[in-house]
């Protein structure tokens, strides 16, 4: 089956590409520039491309960064918080809608290529934060796009979120299983020359390669103090 | 109520506007540069929030066009078909999953400007050929939004869709009565000097003035011959 897989540059994302092709599809990739702090991450998902020898599409939406304000994502002014992923701090990194416009923009993508599905690398550990990686949301959105297609798209069109139940440590250790060059994917929000080690996302990453057991090749500019954080499994079991 | 209210410039989303005004809401309203080879839809809608006195942003989503082929909307080496609405030729102006991709990035500039609802003009006639414009659809994709912004929304946020069961005679008879500038809107797919008057939303444009009893004062290259078409009422009675 072809499937376009919208991949950030990350390690999830990185590993959904992989694990889709693992299965023998035929893969095409889109990234977003939605005018993103850390906009390095698009050379790692074009690299990603290259390593896999698979289509990649960039769109073009850094128009969006001065109509859909108030994230430290894609505000300057707004420093992009320290801590825990699932602190209620992280809520300034959330880029209101931002997976709704991706999954549509590449369900348009797809609908244009002949693809047969959409995929999306958005895991358990994101459900804190972020309202548009929950399992109830993914449905919905699967759902508008299989009617807002209807008569245009294969059969059973929509979204597949293989991870959506998983956590970001499982993620890692099937990451692991398939080769997936981590010292090749980026996570940090700030988007400086190294990872910072100490932003939401930073610190999901070390600490998801912790509990996994996977070696983890980032070279971080500081080390956060995980045992004085609430880890993610603990709140995974909390929220159900 | 704040409303974000998404319009091309044409007579329905002109009259969606002027509706929600009568009704006393605060609105602001969003345009989409597409790649549409109509563009000059948009000068009309910037022009309708000058007349209205209210906010108006324009999202350049031109890097779509060689994304998102296969529409005579976007591709300049497919004609614009000409006819009825309701004729299957019409699928080549369907742009896929356009209407999703505008309501998703409206909700986010919603969120981000403290909206309580977006609106779409979307009527009963254009459910023959977009798929994205049916009840069925809207629901979903409110249902999207809502769950894809919990918690960063007010409640009850969503999409409204207040012409989505009926006609666009229908809508010409409300913009009459709400006095809506009809010379200021645009309709024709082909994006001339002067409305065709024979492309499927230039005829969907005339019978739906003749059907309302509404004085037309668009200036038509050609007129259609409206007595071998089957009128748009006909095709929704059938169509239930």
């Amino acid at each position: 089956m072809k499937i376009t897989a919208i991949v950030s540059g990350g390690m999830d994302s990185a590993t959904l590409a992989y694990h889709l092709i693992e299965l023998e599809h035929d893969v095409e990739l889109v990234s977003f520039d939605y005018g993103q702090r850390h906009r390095v991450e698009l050379e790692h998902a074009e690299a990603l491309s290259d390593r896999l020898d698979v289509p990649w599409s960039l769109v073009d939406l850094s128009g969006l960064r001065s109509l859909i304000g108030g994230s430290a994502l894609t505000d300057d002014t707004i420093d992009v918080p320290e801590g825990h992923y699932a602190e209620p701090s992280m809520a300034k990194t959330v880029v209101p809608n931002r997976n709704l416009i991706m999954l549509s923009i590449a369900a348009g993508i797809a609908v244009a290529n002949d693809s047969d599905r959409v995929a999306t690398g958005v895991h358990a550990g994101d459900h804190f934060v972020y309202p548009d990686c929950r399992p109830t949301f993914i449905s919905a959105a699967s759902t508008a796009i299989m009617l807002g297609t209807d008569g245009f798209a294969p059969p059973g069109f929509g979204v597949i979120a293989p991870f959506v139940h998983i956590s970001k440590a499982d993620i890692a250790r099937i990451g692991d299983e398939l080769g997936v060059p981590w010292d090749e994917t980026w996570s940090c929000y700030k988007g400086g020359a190294r990872h910072c080690g100490l932003c939401g996302t930073c610190v999901e990453r070390i600490e998801a390669f912790q509990i996994a057991g996977v070696d983890d090749p980032t070279e971080y500019d500081a080390m956060p103090d995980l045992a004085g954080l609430v880890s993610t499994f603990e709140r995974i079991e909390v929220d159900g």
